[in-house]
């Protein structure tokens, strides 16, 4: 039955799933998601681009770093040795938003996504912190597995 | 002025803010976010509580221990001593969504607002790790800072 | 000379030990161990499987966590990639006791013995941790490797 | 109700416990553990001990490092600063058995048994690991909280 | 006698040490080092500071990170509560190097040398990353603690 | 172009380079560096060797599991899978200086060389940390990758 959910054995019990039969493969998924704000402290941001208080700047390293820490986070995630991790902003004028677009590759026996998430949140997340003093009404929304490539189930897109 | 971001010195380098000077008090956040998905997924959830593939008794680990890590993933963020951490999840029948709460309290220098988010974050994406084989459109959504109380910036509500 | 310890070079300094010359085989350990309690204590956490206060689920996680942890915690152990990480637990009412069984696979240069007795350890630790304000009693052992299987010193099982 | 596991809400759900009322008070634990092993394997740490294959001294460095790991191991552990990490060995001889004794103590508002328990847990796994090689039946048992002092709870002794 | 290494008991076994008995003071530490580089990766590093390839921007961020994570590096090292954290750099044309300074502040039982240290340290390990693809003879030197102040052992400077 | 930072994008922005496309080969880098001390300070190191108060025994410890947190600490490191990790000391009367020597292996698609650099680096403070109650002005100099073979870009060698 396809709607199996995958990490929990016959039993109901929580486990991580078994990819030892699994062939290493190349493998990559994107991740967005959006940080929506005032629009005095996305001006702030973009100010800070140009060199001084660069807010996208640190939530970058955040997220490429969360990314290799993604299976100490998620509990059933395989560790798993990354290839690349890339993050990505976008500023969305008429929404008074930042988009966060993280990139994740790897050749193994399981997907990214996860990671990409992963380093999406975590760099959303940082973009928070840096600017709580100013706008503490900031939102997290959007977050959602955008690209996957590789693997079994195949490739994936999802278009908003 | 108002609107500085605290996070950088006044030549614009990153750097974790000093609060050595800051007293010792009592401070808690409840942070809040939603994860949006299937009906048939939220379904599988629900049986789940049951007792057998609890996927909201693993996304709640995943959360309290999340926010233990926060000042390991948020790069600004101050080491600090939890009191407290608790992830609560609630249904959205209508929205085919769960809720996801963090409440996180401690005593010191600085405030448990990231530590709040992070949890709800790490209980979120677990949610999604745990049912993306059955759904991949699932969206993490809402994620922000619901009440803040303690510390010199005072109290906070936010209420979406 | 077998009865070498290995971690050692020649002049016995503690070495994480070469493996870069084996090969990458399938490899699969499983470990055991007991937590000794009150009778009262077992029954708490037999009811607490029925969805309420579940501390096994909650150990179940910290066991499974706990192995991918494994290179951090033992000083010369490898990194490896988890390929599947499980536990179990059995309750013994003869001896009120709970065993708790860990399974780990990967397909790499080093077994996974040191991943299966790591998971064993924190989930036990975290019943412990869950029940001692009931319990301070309680008691750990038999914590052993029950069965190995790939790996060039080949097949190994430990009845006890 | 004396029986009541204090690691769960009144739902049933996994929390981790507010400590934020109680006062910082002085607190120490002692955790005591045994690994047995073989004669010749005894003899081999035994002759180590001299300077070269020094197994006891990286079990405890690999116990102390532990301890300030614990809340990142046990889930529903509250980070806490310890202000003293001690492993110790004694070798009894007639049982074949290396008992190990960790003391953490701290200034703070939790205790420090898991702390404790969990320096005995990894010392012992890392001299499992360290020998493994030559004595795979090696058995960790008697793992338990030995005294304990401080807190509201009061003192605490477990003579075996 | 004074030129007791504290590190270790009367029988030269190594333990954190214990400062329970200490008390909370402020204490803040200043250690500096330098990266010597060519003249060529100097002026790479130069022109990324003006917004593209900020090589400084990302050693930062490790500095300030890895400070968090010291007592996770450093065996004996007590965690503590670190309540500022900075990284700065200056260049020095005329001898090809980059300084690293790292300033780091807590109010508690123990100073932080070390974590002033380890800013430094992994700061200067992320320059030498980041520019490795063009001079692999970049050098780490002169890491040393420059100045301390709080705690019994009084204030300190080395100037070099 | 051969001085092109491979940490960028072609934006400017920090990335951790896509080694997707590169083939797994055998790879390992040395590196050295050195502590410099007073002679006091030495002669008490040098007594420890012989067994208590063993500082190069624990800075050996310390520097063979940094290694394996290199990821973790160097934001645009890969992680990978060491498979040999090894640190050495050998004493400098003349200069009353320690040199420490950490040799890192890996079967994968990048170097080892931050690796090995991070290794020299954990032990080195850890040797200051141990000693500092003693002479707070040891210096750490002469970090530098010695020695690297496998990989794309050929072997290297740097004689000081």
């Amino acid at each position: 039955m396809e709607n199996k959910l995958t990490h929990f054995d016959k039993e109901g019990k929580a486990i991580m799933v078994d990819v030892s039969e699994k062939e290493d493969t190349s493998r990559e998924a994107t991740a967005k998601g959006k940080v929506i704000m005032k629009k005095e402290t996305l001006n702030l941001i973009k100010n800070g681009e140009m060199g001084k208080g660069d807010v996208l700047g640190v939530a970058r390293v955040a997220g490429i770093m969360a990314a290799k820490q993604t299976h100490n986070i998620i509990p059933m995630c395989h560790p798993l040795m990354i290839t690349k991790s890339q993050v990505d902003f976008s500023i969305i004028e008429e929404e008074n938003a930042i988009e966060v677009i993280g990139i994740v590759k790897t050749t193994g026996k399981t997907g990214v996504e996860m990671e990409a998430l992963t380093a999406v949140s975590a760099a959303a997340l940082t973009i928070y912190d840096m600017c709580k003093a100013v706008d503490k009404k900031m939102t997290i929304c959007d977050v959602h597995l955008y690209k996957k490539t590789g693997g079994k189930s195949g490739n994936f897109i999802h278009e908003k």
